[in-house]
């Protein structure tokens, strides 16, 4: 990988960032903040280290997101395996850390509670079907590029973009937390499984495929949809000046 | 319709996106985020949007909002039907999409539910009569517009209008949905109705009427309360240049 | 009064837009949205509003800040008569208002629910004397105008205001809703108890003196506690230019 | 202390914010608006004092950010003794003022409720082991401190860094109630244990060490990691002129 190391370590702590507070939230405090604080977590996530290191390496911090930004030219092909790989370890260790905390009380178990992982049929939060699980992951996560590619347009106001960016994670979620538990994200859904047992290993194929589907079709039509014909500005610009 | 078929693209996935994640909060996920999660989701619809794609379209998603601003000039009048057009075509389009989604879970009938359409009477949900209803839809509407004109005047600070356009959409919903569900867009009243059977369809006019009042009121009144006398620069003349 | 009637337009749509929104949410949603929902509302009020009118009148809407800013010299005390008479007019026409859209449901009695009015005693949320809801009130209201003169500072990022102050508001509700169902504002007080009864005109004063003091200490001791000496710019020059 | 007046008071103003709104709200309000409302409030404080003073002291309001921005190069060491002193006088003034004013409903036992201090064990909020708190209060302070670090680097966009860090503190809180009622911040934790008996106070070597920790590992790594070689510009800067 010749990725700069600095933009790997930017994907790793916004992406550990994402599942430490997001699915942190979920396990630890979802009883009383509800789904609503759960939303706004994982959108805080975003919108904090967005802030923070978008300079970086522009806060992808989402396999799903990479691959989109690299369909719609916005990011080399060739940086793609790096991100995608130090997201999805950073999403494992963020897991790891808060399978620890989380046995701060004894009895504690992962596979019982769920872990915040996503699922379908019996392992969707209120029992939807795989298919309604599919088609709210890929509708989601096209929007969710729609959005991104939308606010870093060099049309879009500067500056404002992790604003639109972190809540569109909370909008997301506020809608499809019941579907889904809302992955959006193929990261954000290995980490948790992986300490949650097989059940929730088996159903990752369709939390890695579905994002990166929306993803793509994002990526492939955004030019067409609203691009108007004027270059778009790879967020990465600023820091290569 | 000469509209340029990019602006009409932005309107159709800017409505969309209102509705079905607006709605699609309110159907899916209310029972637990309760009406505060629905208002946050209606804001947040627009908030994002009108960053990703305001400097396309002017983010209406809303015929109240494009008649009024048609009224106060910022639009030409050529441009009212195809963006109204298009904005109900893709409330119903959403509203069809969370229709499928919802029946990932058996039994669901949305018929019963009310599927997050707007109401009076015994349709309003907390019983307010259809006089109650009526004037808070205009009122709401007409400050709605009155918010949009004041944060794109020239003499706004710019960049901040989508945060400002977006949470005055998620205070009007913390006042009414107890009164009408909240509509303030007749294009959000439409998609739903569609699929909630006959009793939703018979009550549209009260939020087709409302809506288009109050932002008549508010694009024939704006200049002279507000105006100073200064040219206002129309939303859509960033894409023009 | 030789104010300009345009600024005057903005006070009194401004601080309608306060009464109406935040106790509107109070009266009409509060039993759904709780106190977290009608502290956003308030919030959102003022952001919303501020956005869109401050570039007119500065967005006061309150004449606590109106008597504080012009102790400060941000106002020529000339302006002061005009804005507190249309603030007080407005919040009342405001509660009038939310007064007849309450008995769209049958039954409605406002001297029963308190209507969202200020109480201390027995008319305390949660029962806290009076000498505890003149502490909170005073340095409440004195910190809120400490953060407005701070934001509004020449020194401060420019159009980041509205944000700051209108979360302020929502920051003063999380916190004080339960010990004086939080004013802050005599204007938002006096609205809402012209329909409420004797009892709650009574208290009043208590609603009246309090901000006005808070917003006189903030006045009087910002240049020395954190002006270093560098003029502060008025906030109203931006439209006398 | 050789360091500016008009910044002590600016860190006292601010910390007195932080602990006041923040515990006031857990104190006072909690029961009602549940955590999320005292997550918000906590992030609001920041949010809010740092637009209205952060030109003036840097808007630390926390010796653990105090200690990791010095260690970071961007504070002078010298200035470090006179910020902490006041924080965490001002902490201990805002918890004695919200002692008394909660003592306006008669038979408040500070005692006996907590009185929003942090604590492990049989004090920590759902009964998190000493080690977890230790490991999510160290965890938690270092990712505050690299996205404050980051947010007010030179390549970061301009003004919005309050939003991110107050949202940032909302996130954290979002997370961590449950395990330690959240301090990441010595100051903060001090002072409502003052008032909350023995049991609270000898819990306080924990929520001073762990916060320090995290900030000095922030501190020390963040140019490493995210640096890029450029020069950060110290956030006083803008004060000295």
């Amino acid at each position: 990988m010749h990725t700069n190391p600095q933009r790997l370590a930017a994907e790793f702590f916004g992406t550990f960032w994402l599942v430490f507070g997001g699915c942190g939230t979920a396990v630890l405090a979802s009883e009383n903040v509800q789904w609503l604080g759960v939303s706004l977590a994982f959108g805080l996530t975003v919108l904090t280290m967005a802030y923070a290191v978008g300079h970086v390496s522009g806060a992808h911090f989402n396999p799903a997101i990479t691959v989109g930004l690299a369909m719609c030219k916005r990011l080399s092909w060739k940086e793609v395996p790096g991100y995608v790989v130090v997201q999805v370890v950073a999403a494992i260790t963020a897991a790891f850390v808060l399978w620890v905390v989380a046995h701060g009380i004894p009895g504690f178990d992962s596979t019982e509670t769920g872990f915040a992982t996503n699922g379908y049929g019996d392992r969707s939060p209120m029992g939807y079907d795989w298919w309604a699980v599919a088609i709210i992951e890929v509708l989601l996560t096209a929007f969710f590029l729609y959005v991104i590619l939308g606010v870093t347009d060099t049309r879009a106001p500067k500056g404002f973009a992790p604003i639109a960016i972190g809540l569109t994670l909370t909008l997301i979620h506020l809608v499809s937390i019941p579907v889904s538990n809302t992955s959006v994200n193929p990261a954000r859904s290995i980490g948790p499984a992986m300490f949650a047992g097989w059940d929730a290993i088996w159903q990752l194929w369709l939390f890695i495929l579905a994002p990166l589907l929306g993803g793509l079709i994002a990526g492939a039509t955004y030019a067409t949809l609203f691009g108007d014909g004027e270059p778009a500005t790879p967020l990465e610009v600023a820091t290569e000046g």
